[in-house]
């Protein structure tokens, strides 16, 4: 057994998903959907020597084509684009009525009147995952289940680097079986919604501690750390457990290129004595962010939330409406537990400062 | 900054911990209350140059008294006892009858019936931490609270070391202002009961890449790491991430010298596709353990378990009777999440195993 220095030496600079990827440090940006991941975001981290990952879960197919465009125009190194993978959703009517007149009371502040939705409840990932494959894209992630064999057939012939996400070793032998070159362990720390797609979300949520040495010990893709890690330190001890490399999301949601709402940033910046929480309010779907007014008062409605995405559907003007606000009681908060470690600088400075201390760690 | 392997090379081997608690590794057997940690698991560890502990919270004082004795004929070196700070409680007579009717039905196939219990419904802490000062223990450790002040002071007169346990840094802060010389601070990971006194029990679910960090730049007195270590690599990314020392628990628990039932040890050494929860049916209070049929078929009542320790009290007889009939779906199973990683060797080898690898790696 190597010393442990030489270890992480060899991990840090020789990392399997350094090839696998064609990046220069194993650390990639993670994709945070509904906004922070900019264009030059992503681009900023790529040109640093990462892997910027576009979170196009919400985005329309044209949406995400101009994305692309913008993207490739800013960097000529390799990104990523990650979607969602659809479930199974259905609420009636007279459900999504009720759910939209308990909200209208907690919401009374913001003024605005919710109703129910009709389908669809999101973008179509069928023209989403269309414009992945006709665009070419160079490394395609996904969350929330796993895309029909198909689309990984036809992603794999066009030599896009296709991962995966689990939250247990169940699902990462699912991946693995499924054909991905790479997964991503999103541990209980994390920020955002939940990636379990195979049993109940409480059952899935393991800490970086335990997931990542038992994926690193029981899969034999290469293995991305995810969930609180916001530094050299962070990044080192994911290493050791095991990791390949690691996905950063909220290091990155305060950074200068991060279109997270300037509130989301400032609670980010202050964000020591702020608790994080699980919760499926907003969505319909379990995600972790700062508790909020909208969390806190909508407890007591978490088991009656209506499957995502068509929560999420249902609860969106009350996002629109807190950001026109700037009011960030209202808006869904994503956030991971080491938050309190967010700087305000851009994204070269935080992947330069890393790579520093690593340099002087190592 | 000095170098890593330098850096952990000097927490490893100079730890404020090992003159704090007069111990060669910084590194704790935790007190796990209920039977498993025996005299003979403690003397083990501590004779390999660690601290054990004994988890004396369910215990009688004169249990307490007697297992002291049995400890110092097995070791002179330092050891610590563990005690439960009381809460407020409270069931009315009605709530216990209507609880055990519900349970009764659940655990029918045990041939026990449950009955509604008289206070007191736990041992007396007064009692216990009575016998803790008297018989000077060299180290005290608690958790669920602080004790009143007036315990701390007896106990600093003894030169007693007294360490608490924090799954905030909000309650990391109180520990540290109410005098305590060193902190546990209890990760998401964990097995066995939450420590959490402040605010609610899901807003204090922190895992272990956030929370040492943040209790490490926060807090001056000695961090002890604890949940989901298991091993070498564990132990050093806890001292990377800021720790001081260790605490490990499950590790411990199917050891030879471990007083865990032999159908729990088993479950230990076969963990890798078991899934730990968080649960409140045995006790009513929070803990993580091996998902059986209890727990899932208890799942519903989550919400209306009767308060700490009056669940416990009430559903005592279900754990006995598990016991007696080799029946591990109604036992608690209080397990951390890295189990898979469990061992069947003893104590010393466990440590031997554990310093050989931590002298390769460094």
């Amino acid at each position: 057994m190597p010393k442990l220095a030489e270890q992480l030496t060899n991990t840090w600079t020789q990392s399997k998903l350094k090839s696998l990827l064609h990046i220069d440090i194993p650390l990639i940006q993670a994709p945070m959907a509904g906004g922070p991941t900019t264009p030059e975001l992503i681009a900023a981290v790529a040109n640093a020597g990462g892997l910027g990952s576009l979170g196009a879960g919400y985005m329309s197919a044209d949406d995400i084509r101009d994305a692309i465009k913008k993207i490739r125009a800013l960097t000529n190194r390799n990104f990523s684009v990650n979607l969602f993978v659809p479930e199974k959703h259905q609420a009636t009517k007279q459900q999504q009525e009720n759910m939209a007149q308990k909200i209208n009371q907690i919401c009374a502040e913001l003024n605005i009147t919710l109703a129910p939705k009709d389908p669809p409840y999101a973008a179509s990932f069928n023209e989403q995952i269309q414009v992945v494959i006709e665009e070419k894209v160079p490394v395609f992630s996904f969350t929330f289940g796993i895309p029909e064999s198909h689309w990984i057939e036809q992603l794999k012939k066009n030599n896009t680097i296709i991962i995966g996400t689990a939250t247990s070793l169940t699902e990462a032998k699912q991946l693995e079986a499924a054909g991905v070159d790479a997964i991503v362990a999103q541990t209980f720390e994390g920020g955002g919604h939940r990636g379990t797609f195979i049993g109940d979300v409480q059952d899935s949520l393991i800490g970086g501690f335990s997931l990542i040495p038992q994926l690193a010990d029981n899969i034999s893709v290469p293995l991305i750390a995810a969930g609180g890690l916001m530094d050299a330190k962070g990044l080192l001890a994911a290493l050791l457990l095991g990791a390949d490399g690691v996905q950063m999301g909220t290091a990155f949601l305060a950074c200068k290129e991060s279109g997270a709402h300037p509130e989301h940033k400032k609670l980010l910046l202050n964000a020591l004595e702020r608790n994080t929480v699980l919760t499926k309010v907003f969505s319909g779907k379990s995600a972790r962010g700062i508790k909020n007014k909208f969390i806190s008062e909508m407890e007591t409605l978490e088991n009656e939330c209506l499957d995502y995405p068509i929560q999420n559907a249902l609860t969106k003007p009350i996002r629109q409406a807190a950001a026109q606000q700037n009011n960030p009681e209202f808006m869904s908060l994503w956030t991971g537990q080491s938050a309190y470690l967010s700087q305000d600088i851009t994204a070269a400075e935080l992947i330069k400062q890393i790579k520093k201390d690593i340099d002087v760690l190592l």
